[in-house]
C-alpha cells in the first residue's frame, strides 16, 4: 500500500455505518456517559469503547452497561474506532487532538462534544487529510457532573448542533446526523462561528447572569443574612446554573471571550434601560417592554413541566 | 358606648381567635384563592368570606370550596370580619386601604400579602386607631396567576414574612402567625424597609435578570431566529421569571424604585467584573470567584428536587 493510499484511503466508497461502528468516548463524564449509556441501550453500533483516565470510572461505567471494553490508554481505545467522540472539557478537547489525530486509523470520524466550536473547529482543521472531522454540541446537560449522573435519556429531544468543517464529507456529516438521531436528539447544521455566538446568548450568558445574582445577594447577605431566607423558587430557578461546574464554564468562557462579552454588554444595556425607566418614573414605557418580554417569554417551553 | 369606646375597644382582653374568626379575603386570585383553600382544607378559622370583582371568579372559589361566602361588595364582605387579608396587588393594597380602614369593625385586623412593604404599612399606619394592622408577604407563588392554578398547598414550606407596625399589638402579630403556621409556612418578622431591600435582591433582581436575558435573546434572534432553537434547560431556568405576571412586577418594581436599582446597580458592577477579567484574560480570579458563587449556590436547595 504506498503512502497516498495511507493519505487518502478510498473510504467514501466503503463507508462503515453506525451500526457496524467500533465507537470510543474519550470521557466518562455526564456528556460522555450518557452517551454511552443511548448508544448500549438502543443498540446503535457495533461496540462501545470508553477511555477514562482513572480505573474506578471504567469499573462504573463497565458496571451499568455504558461501555463494551474500556481503557485508561487513549492509544489502545482509539485503535480501530471507526468513530471517535471527544466528550471533554473545550480545551482538554484542543489539547487532545493532535495526539487523536495521530492514533486514528484512516477514515476514522473524529466528533467532539465541547461547548464552544470555533477553537475545536480550527484544531480539526489541522488534523491529518485521511482523518475525518466533525464538530457538535448538544444542548443538554446538568449542573451536576459525572457519571453518577449520566442517563441514557439525557439527549432524548434535545437540539444537537453539528458544526462540519469545510473538509468535512457528506457521509461524515450523515453519520453524525445518524448517530443524533439514533439517541433521541434532533440535529441543527451551523456554522463553528455563528454557534458561538448564538450560545453566548442563550447559555453562556444565562450563567454569567445567574452568578452575578448569587454574587449580589452575597453581598447583601454580608450586611444581612435573612436575605437567604427569603430565597424562594424564583431566585432558586433564576440562580440554578451559578452551580454549574466551574472548570467546565472556564472553558467555555475563556474560549468564546469576544461573544460572551458583547452578551454581556447587551444584557447590561438593557438592566441600564429598566434602571432609567424606574428612575425617571417612566412606567408606560417599562410596562411595554416587560409586556412584550412576557410575550415571548410566555410562548417558549409551552407544553413542558416547568 | 361612648365614641372613645368606639375608638379603642377592649380588644386585648378579648381577642377574637383565629378559629372563631370571620376571615374575609380581597382578591381571589393565585395568592388570595390559595389562602383561601389553605384556610378551608385545614379549618383554620369560622368562615372564610370571598371579595372578588367578577361574579365568576366567586362562583369558581365557591365551587372548589374555597369560600363559605363570597361577593363583589367590599363592604358586604368586611362587614363583621374579624380578620382581613387584602390579596391584590401592591398598588391596589394602597388604593383600597382608607375604605378598608373605613369598613372595618372595631378591633378587625387588616393584613396583606403584598410583594413590598414600606409603601403599604405606610398606608396601614393612617388607618383609624381601632383597627389593627400586620404587613405580609409570603416568599412563594407561580408564573401564572389567577384562581385557577390556585392550591391548598400554595405556601406550604414557604417563608412568610411578617412586618409590623409600630403600632401593630402583639396579639395581632400572633394572629398572624398562627394563620401563617396554619398554612404550613414559617413567618419571619421584618422592618418593612429591611423586607424591600432584601426581596429587591432575592425576587425583583431576579425578574429583571431573567427579563434582560429574554432581551437579550431577542436581538440576537432579530439576526439569527436559530437561537431560540438552541434554548435548553438553562435558559429555560433562568429566564423562566420573564413570563411573571407584568401587571404585578409592575406594581412591585415601582413601589421598590430605591432598592431595585442599587440590586441592578450591584449585578451591573458583577457582570462588568466578569467582562474585565475575559477582556484581560485573568483567568486565575475569574475562576476564583466563580467557584466562590457555585460553592455558595450548591449549598443551597439541597435536597429539593431541581
Amino acid at each position: 500500500m504506498s503512502e497516498d493510499a495511507l493519505e487518502e484511503p478510498d473510504f467514501e466508497t466503503e463507508p462503515t455505518l453506525l451500526k457496524d461502528s467500533k465507537v470510543t468516548i474519550v470521557g466518562l463524564g455526564l456528556m460522555g456517559g450518557s452517551l454511552a449509556l443511548a448508544l448500549k441501550k438502543r443498540q446503535l453500533c457495533r461496540l462501545v469503547c470508553g477511555v477514562a483516565r482513572r480505573q474506578a470510572t471504567i469499573e462504573e461505567a463497565l458496571a451499568r452497561s455504558a461501555i463494551d471494553v474500556g481503557t485508561s490508554s487513549l492509544q489502545e481505545g482509539i485503535a480501530e474506532a471507526d468513530l471517535v467522540v471527544l466528550a471533554l472539557p473545550v480545551r482538554t478537547i484542543i489539547e487532545f487532538l493532535p495526539q487523536v489525530g495521530r492514533l486514528a486509523k484512516p477514515g476514522c470520524l473524529v466528533m467532539d462534544v465541547g461547548s464552544t466550536k470555533h477553537l475545536i473547529t480550527q484544531a480539526m482543521a489541522d488534523l491529518p487529510k485521511h482523518i475525518q472531522v466533525l464538530g457538535a454540541h448538544p444542548m443538554c446537560g446538568k449542573e451536576t457532573s459525572g457519571l453518577a449522573v449520566a442517563e441514557a435519556t439525557l439527549y432524548e429531544n434535545a437540539i444537537f448542533a453539528l458544526t462540519p468543517l469545510p473538509r468535512t464529507k457528506a457521509h461524515s456529516l450523515q453519520i453524525g446526523q445518524t448517530l443524533i438521531r439514533g439517541i433521541g436528539a434532533t440535529p441543527l447544521v451551523l456554522d463553528p462561528s455563528a454557534h458561538d455566538r448564538l450560545v453566548a446568548a442563550i447559555s453562556h450568558l444565562p450563567y454569567l447572569l445567574a452568578c452575578s445574582l448569587v454574587a449580589t445577594a452575597q453581598e447583601i447577605a454580608a450586611e444581612d443574612p435573612r436575605v437567604w431566607d427569603l430565597a424562594a423558587s424564583g431566585f432558586r430557578d433564576t440562580s440554578r446554573l451559578a452551580a454549574s461546574h466551574v472548570g467546565m464554564m472556564l472553558d467555555i468562557l475563556m474560549t468564546n471571550r469576544q461573544a460572551v462579552t458583547e452578551m454581556i454588554d447587551l444584557a447590561k444595556a438593557q438592566l441600564t434601560a429598566f434602571e432609567r425607566w424606574l428612575e425617571t418614573g417612566d412606567q408606560d414605557t417599562l410596562a411595554d417592554q416587560l409586556a412584550k418580554l412576557q410575550q415571548r417569554r410566555s410562548k417558549m417551553f409551552t407544553g413542558e413541566e416547568e
